[in-house]
Formats: C-alpha cells, sequence, structure tokens
C-alpha cells in the first residue's frame, strides 16, 4: 500500500482498517488512521502473570489506562472491538522473551498460546486528535516525527513483579496554548489525562531533553515550555525490566485501532 | 462581632450570613464564610448602560462570569438568592461618581434608585475552595492576606464604552499542583475557569510580579512557578475607566453570598 493509498485510510471505520492489516495488506504506523476511533497499546502476557499486570494497571492509571482484558487464551476482545482476532489485527508486534525483544512480526498466530492475556491501553492519539480539533500546534506531528519520550525520575507503583520509571512523552506549547492542552487532556484519562509536569526537565529528572530515549527529539520554541504526559511506552519498559521469560507489546506506533469512538472516552476513569 | 465569632460563620448557611449583614452585625471580609456557597462580586449600573455591560460580561466570560442579572430597579435578585434585597445584604458597597469611588458605605437604600440593575458575577473563592479541598496549597490564604492582582498588556473584549485591561489573580504553584489547580479550575467557568497564563509574568505584560497593582505581593518560592487567572476586579476596572456618572461595587473581599453551591456550579459554561 503506498502513502497515497495510506492517506485514504483517514476517513475508514476502524474495522475497515483492521480488516486491511489481517489480511497483510497494510503494515505502517496507525497515526492518522480511522480518525475519530481509540487506539490502543497492547500487552499480552502468559496467565500467571495476568493478575499482577492488572493490578499494576490499576496502581498507575496514567500510563497504563485499562481499556480492556481478555480471556486467557481467547485472541477476542469484545471490550474494545467487535470480531477482533488479536493474532492478525495489529500490523506489527514485538516477541520479548526474558525480557527481550527478539522478533518484529506482522502476525503472531505461530506463537500464539492458551495462556495468554491480551490487555489493551489507552494511547495519546485521542486527546491529541482533541488538541488539533481545537486548533493547538502539536509540534512532533508538524515535524512529521515520533513524539519524543523520556524516562524520568519518577517511580511507577510497583505490583509484583512490575515496577520501573514511568515514562514521559513531550509536546511543547506557549504557556496560554499549555493550559488548554493541559483541560483537554484532562477530559480524557483513558488516553492518559491531564500532564503530569511541566517546564524544567530536571524537575523530574530528565538528564537531556535533546536526547529523548525513545522517539525523535523536537525543536521547543522561545517562549514555548515542554509539557509532559505519562506515556504508554511505560507498560512496555515495565514488561522489559520485569523480564518475563514470554509476553508481546505492539510494535511502537502500530497500535490496535478499536471501535470505541474518541467521544465515547471523554470524562470516563481510568483505573 | 469578634474574629471568634466570625470564625464560626464558615459553617453557616448563606441566607443565615445575609441575615447578619442586612441587621447590620457583620462588616467583614467574607471569605471562608458559608462554606459551600458561591460568592459573587457586584455591579450596580443605570439601566441605560446595562444592555452594553451585559454584551461585556458575555463577550469576557473569563473575568466576567454571569451568574444573574436583576430588573431595573428591583433589589432582589432569584437567579442567586431568596429573599435578596441587594441593598443591605452585602457589608460593603464603593460607589463611584463619574468612574471615581467617592464613598464605602454599609447600605445602599439611601442611594437607591428605580434605574438601577445589578450584575452578580462569579468569583475565585469558589475555585480556591476546590484546590483547598484537593489539598492543593493556596499561598495567600496561608499567608492570611489578599490575592495579588496585575493589570495586564492582554485586552479585554469592549463594547459600548465598557473596556480596558484584564486584570488577573496569581497563585504560584510546583508544576505538578500547578497542573491539578489549571484542571480543578477548569471544572469551574463560572468561577473564573482555567488560567490564562503561567511562568513568565512579562510574557502577559505584568512589569513587576512584587508590585500588584490591587491585594498583596506573596513569595514565590524555588520550583514554583506563578499561575494567574482572570480576575473579578477586572469589571470594576472597566466601570472606573468607563467614567459611568453613577455605579456601585462591593467592596473587594465583601462579596455577595448566594444560595447557589459551589456543587452546582461545577462544569457550567460561563456566557
Amino acid at each position: 500500500m503506498n502513502s497515497f493509498e495510506i492517506s485514504r485510510l483517514r476517513t475508514k471505520s476502524a474495522a475497515e482498517v483492521r480488516a486491511l492489516i489481517r489480511t497483510g495488506e497494510l503494515d505502517a504506523p496507525t497515526a492518522g488512521m480511522a480518525d475519530g476511533f481509540v487506539q490502543a497499546n497492547l500487552a499480552i502476557i502468559p496467565k500467571e502473570f495476568a493478575a499482577d499486570f492488572l493490578a499494576f494497571c490499576k496502581a498507575n492509571p496514567k500510563p497504563c489506562p485499562l481499556l480492556g482484558v481478555s480471556e486467557p487464551g481467547d485472541p477476542a476482545l469484545p471490550a474494545v472491538a467487535k470480531d477482533l482476532d488479536i493474532r492478525t489485527d495489529v500490523c506489527g508486534y514485538k516477541i520479548f522473551k526474558d525480557g527481550v525483544a527478539v522478533e518484529r512480526v506482522s502476525d503472531i498466530s505461530r506463537v500464539w498460546r492458551g495462556d495468554l492475556v491480551t490487555f489493551a491501553l489507552g494511547c495519546s492519539f485521542s486527546f491529541e486528535h482533541a488538541l488539533i480539533d481545537a486548533g493547538l500546534p502539536v509540534r512532533h506531528i508538524d515535524c512529521g516525527c515520533n513524539v519524543p519520550m523520556y524516562k524520568t525520575g519518577i517511580a511507577t507503583t510497583p505490583r509484583g513483579r512490575f515496577a520501573g520509571p514511568l515514562v514521559v512523552s513531550m509536546r511543547p506549547f506557549k504557556p496560554a496554548d499549555a493550559i488548554r492542552a493541559i483541560c483537554l487532556s484532562d477530559r480524557m484519562p483513558l488516553a492518559h489525562g491531564a500532564p503530569v509536569h511541566f517546564g524544567d526537565p530536571a524537575g523530574i529528572g530528565i538528564r537531556d531533553i535533546a536526547q529523548p530515549e525513545y522517539g525523535d527529539a523536537v525543536p521547543i520554541e522561545d517562549g514555548e515550555v515542554p509539557v509532559f504526559w505519562a506515556c504508554g511506552v511505560t507498560p512496555q519498559a515495565v514488561l522489559e525490566k520485569a523480564g518475563l521469560p514470554f509476553a508481546i507489546a505492539h510494535d511502537p506506533g502500530h497500535m490496535l485501532i478499536t471501535d470505541i469512538r474518541n467521544a465515547e472516552i471523554m470524562g470516563v476513569a481510568a483505573g
């Protein structure tokens, strides 16, 4: 599928885009596809760790806002999408062994197991959609790059073997726009909600704003302040650190596109 | 009434406190009285200017969130309080002639006229109540002084002869607390809503943060940022500038205590 064809996926429904992914016709970052539908971060882990991971998500609702959890071994997840087959309906997956990403695949049918539990977690695309709708400039989108993400000195609340630093994403704004961005994102707790910090990066233990641990650095103009949101990469970093013998996550940027409308998660609490 | 007796007014209803004011037993700043009830800024002006002033409030809902407007000559205002007599039920009034405050009185019965229209406008006490409820420190309250207020370089939207700079109030917070304060106040548009600015005072044309035009300067600690909200002194400054032959406002800090509950204005739009 070429970039012109991909750009036309904006106006498709979530189900239409998932159908293209399922048949292998589409493998690309999903930002901007199926406009208005909630996209989700993915964590697929063995049942023996699922209760602790669920507790971790509930204890850390800002980085890990829970949209849905599957039954063990069931590739469906009706809470977030009708007729979903989680083994084929996301275009990129990362397979982890002992906490290390060992492979990137576009289909996990051959590694699927009867004990796997799928967690779908909210993603910043929903609030970015609201910011853009409100006319606010979102720097990494204007730059055509990934959002910069940083490991912080803020510890998540540990549960079982799941622990580690909060990862944040950063978007710079002028103060009046930052206030609007804070208010708009606050209305979407299931998409990470309001930011956790703004201003001095050292205030949350970020060593160098020009060197994000994930994604791409973006310029911060005169009169702008960096604003930091809890980020959906946090659970992936926590999964790596936990060193589970086997786990699957989405390839960052290649999200699960759900049937949930952005409007449906407005004002809905996480956790 | 001594300070001990005044402190006991926190748990009284709005109607009980207004009754004490009406009989002349109470003349004191009303912050903290009738806990949970909305307090209001007051502007009382001749009918010939009322349509323009109403238009001004609607064009500037952040500094002038409209709670209620009376019929000309009617000292009642059932939209905000039952059995209200606006001539006696506020403990301090300022009388303006040609835009100049000429007298401070505790009763305006003797200057009342059949053409006077009362405007009740929301006040920051409601969102400060929410901040304190949420455990956030509010500096000027902790310091036992008035909130610092500043004239800005931001122009209000003019209507008729009503125009002038936005006046803001300032409360310093650490960034994470500032984010919570922004989100909490955003839920109360009728109490000025979310801030208009944070950080560099020069960004909104404030010359010297240590020299507020109204109220008292407060310390800003290391790691804190000043956060600026649209302020209910704006309409009073606008009234002065408009130079109406006759107008009445409340004595700042001596507010109209309404029967509206803070909870009732949560999420209610202004303007």
